[in-house]
């Protein structure tokens, strides 16, 4: 997928051209002065569903208190920083957006956001306690028992769709695989 | 992790300066003219382990043929383009670089490589035929029995530790669980 707004060298600020380069097979942005080549990758997104209970009945989420999405309601995700593992970042974003002390389970959604070159990643998590103290990227963190979710007040699909996954695995009684699936774009009325 | 060679904005070509944007935590090359933030995030490399035989007692590697680690083996492998999702870029990679048609099966191993600033994440398949076709990056495809891996020619630590989790799951015969760990950085000779 071209991105016609890269047009410049990080590197050396020189005017970067668009070409295939050498034993590859696609058009990416090539300094011709110091021959950088500036690949674009899809980020990573990773986040946690943070249940509460002896039956994992409740789940953490936080109100959006920017944008995007602001006001809707997510599971704690943000991106991945270099240097991070993913399992470290499910637990910052969990501990930055909600407060929340987690005990993290295994990964549980891998999924494709094709349009938006993202890749969302979800652990499964305990809730330690219920002493949230959300940061200033959330409204409020509140636990909803399941069968309050604000289905239609959700800030994304990987959430939702996470959300459907765990409510249909904990209801089938025979544990929480991992699911991967690429997310359908559907536009935003 | 600072990327001290980031000095132009991709956009503009403005120098950048190094600074933490409203909201954020930590240093990033800001464009002091039209405000662009250049993120800096880990990339995924994306494989599988294509196994052969009913009892999957058989594996493909691909040996080498450009840097880094020219002359080792390794899983079909490869970075995740913008635009493509996990599947496509594991079934591409394959096809790439051995000539080979698989049946994908689930993820299985998803790996943090902190020092490289990269994921890696390798998918279970079933190679469906042997008529093996290596593309430019390889000098030869080779299906090994499990008793004949080459663990002493192995490109990769994350392709170590993927054939490791495999033989050890298969030998337990309790199926294929997703494994998810950080690699420790190991210095090389």
């Amino acid at each position: 997928m071209p991105r016609p707004d890269i047009r410049f060298c990080r590197l050396c600020g020189t005017p970067t051209e668009q070409r295939v380069p050498p034993g590859e097979d696609r058009e990416r942005a090539v300094c011709p002065a110091c021959g950088y080549v500036d690949y674009v990758n899809p980020t990573a997104v990773v986040g946690t569903v943070p249940v509460w209970g002896e039956d994992g009945g409740a789940v953490l989420l936080c109100l959006r208190a920017i944008e995007p999405r602001r006001g809707r309601w997510t599971l704690p995700a943000g991106f991945l920083e270099y240097g991070e593992t993913l399992a470290a970042d499910a637990e910052r974003e969990t501990r930055e957006e909600a407060g929340a002390r987690i005990e993290l389970e295994g990964i549980y959604t891998v999924l494709d956001v094709v349009h938006a070159g993202q890749v969302h990643v979800f652990y499964r998590a305990r809730l330690l306690d219920l002493d949230l103290d959300p940061g200033e990227e959330t409204l409020e963190a509140r636990v909803f028992p399941l069968a309050e979710i604000p289905w239609d007040e959700l800030a994304f699909l990987t959430v939702r769709r996470t959300l459907e996954c765990y409510l249909a695995d904990r209801a089938a009684g025979i544990g929480f695989p991992v699911h991967t699936e690429a997310i359908p774009w559907v536009p935003r009325p």
